[in-house]
């Protein structure tokens, strides 16, 4: 419960569909905590998720059902725990994820809710390696990658969500899994905690020789998340008959331009078959992920990184700099303790 | 048989490795007609097929195995007839397609050579939609493609031999095909003779839109063999699930920059397959072509086209000809009638 006292503190945007997203898109107010109606309930904000996708948001960008008007709660996926239902099936004390948005209390008719057991893994891996990157990196490898033991994987933006899944999934299915990051620091962490064969800083030289030095028989798999300059290196490397997985998890696919003839010619050489993955197609396989994955993180085998930034007044610039800068591990706010 | 006193006509080259291929990268010279020995056969060149790949090899750029020296006979695959025989395997009289290259005459051990039926279809076809190119459409639709009934399959170059055979083949198994050519005559020969539902001359205008106008749902299958920007417009106009087969038949692949953004983010949201065929690997469904589209030609349903140039002396200037503009069907040079 909340207090009779407590407002509703809230983040919402100003859309001035600047150039560059800056803080000053984002102003902080507070409203009554709202109360629950039939079929609906109340729930407290505990994590709230930073998501690159949501630059385009508060640019206006989004397709028609996602736009915000100025004056909205900025919009973002959340980790909350119910405090008064008049549901049928929530219950007060119950941890869900729930797009709460930027702000400490939200209403919910229940839509797109879906309840975590604290006993299973941490809570806040739910928006995380047990939720949609989790999903997209797992799916990718597992389904459509299909690697066979022994077959190199390689996974760009190894230490990432996406990645961290692909890529531990991928070692703990038998294959051997081989990381591409953009700092020292994160190599070192995908060498260490993650259990990456090899991972290569494509910052720090000629990455197709690299490349070549890790995967002698070839780039088996390829789950991707960058595009760029990155994905067409991989792809000059693939063996015969090589999977790559486009999650589309990132801008990338948008941004860097593709060089003439260094895409499609190396995909026919190698008989590739190259898939687009969007997570939306597999949430039936969620259960699947929780159980799986879950598992090796109760069993100590799978590893992953978070950066909490606390408290809701600090959302708008951690985002700021999280759309500005590369990340390391999943960006969450932490709007309110775990347990009260 | 020849006579004796027959010499064996044939064309060199002269290898200037000069920017473009031109007439003086060619000569013409004669030598005695060779004897066959034991294991070995003899065969007449009937048809000579000008391949845009060959333009490669004659400036010195193919694989090791395939390069020619100054003074080499001219490669390219042929349709002749044995005409003496020390070979276990082939008889006097036989129909067979053979790498002769550009001679009369030429001896060959038996090695990658395949008998033709005449009875089957025109010998010439061999070298076209009963050969390397319609096994190349044929498959790609078939194999890789996979278009359900009533889907839509989009077909570039779609009036030469791979093309025509992937949109017919298309259309016989109750798919509606839709092509792209670069000439109003080709839309026009698509349409009445091939069969197709519509063909789009990608130089009238805006692709996109003519797409969007004939392919209302989406386009379900791309068999490809052109790249750069037809593939990224007609990417742009995929249906959810569509397979794109990208043939590698032409130097496209090589030339046209893809423009950012615009081929794997389209990919990504119609969770497209893309794959890359290489007909090498389905040599063995030769004899399925030859049965399925073999019968379709009897039958009256299936249509091609072809350019005769005749006699051997006029395939330099052909094949410059080819090698700079466009081809309406398949080119071929006739060395010699095909019954004597």
């Amino acid at each position: 419960m909340h207090d009779a006292g407590d407002r509703n503190h809230r983040i919402v945007v100003t859309l001035r569909h600047g150039e560059v997203l800056g803080p000053e898109d984002f102003r902080a107010d507070t409203t009554a905590v709202p109360t629950p109606g039939p079929g609906q309930f109340l729930s407290r904000t505990i994590y709230l998720s930073l998501d690159r996708l949501y630059g385009w948001v508060a640019h206006g960008a989004a397709l028609p059902s996602q736009r915000l008007n100025p004056g909205d709660v900025m919009a973002g996926e959340t980790v909350a725990q119910v405090l008064e239902s008049r549901h049928p099936d929530h219950r007060p004390g119950e941890y869900i994820v729930v797009r709460n948005g930027w702000q400490q209390f939200a209403l919910s008719s229940g839509q797109d809710v879906r309840k975590l057991d604290p006993g299973n893994a941490p809570i806040s891996t739910a928006l995380g390696v047990l939720g949609a990157p989790g999903l997209t990196g797992y799916v990718g490898l597992v389904y459509l990658g299909e690697p066979k033991p022994g077959q190199t994987v390689v996974v760009t933006a190894a230490t990432e969500p996406v990645g961290c899944t692909a890529g531990q999934s991928a070692r703990l299915i038998g294959a051997r899994a081989v990381g591409i990051a953009d700092s020292e620091d994160k190599c070192e962490y995908a060498l260490r905690e993650l259990g990456y064969a090899a991972c290569i800083n494509y910052r720090s030289g000629d990455l197709a020789s690299h490349l070549r030095r890790v995967c002698p028989d070839g780039v088996h798999v390829n789950v991707d998340s960058v595009g760029g300059h990155v994905l067409t290196t991989v792809v000059s490397q693939l063996a015969l008959h090589a999977r790559v997985v486009l999650c589309g998890a990132t801008e990338g696919y948008d941004s860097d331009p593709v060089p003439p003839g260094s895409l499609l010619g190396p995909l026919v050489a190698a008989r590739a078959t190259v898939r687009g993955l969007v997570v939306d197609d597999h949430l039936h396989r969620l259960p699947e992920l929780v159980n799986v994955v879950g598992g090796w993180i109760r069993s100590g085998q799978f590893h992953y990184r978070q950066e909490i930034t606390e408290g809701l007044a600090s959302a708008p610039e951690a985002f700021c700099r999280l759309l500005q800068g590369e990340s390391f591990g999943r960006a969450l706010v932490r709007v309110a303790p775990e347990h009260l």
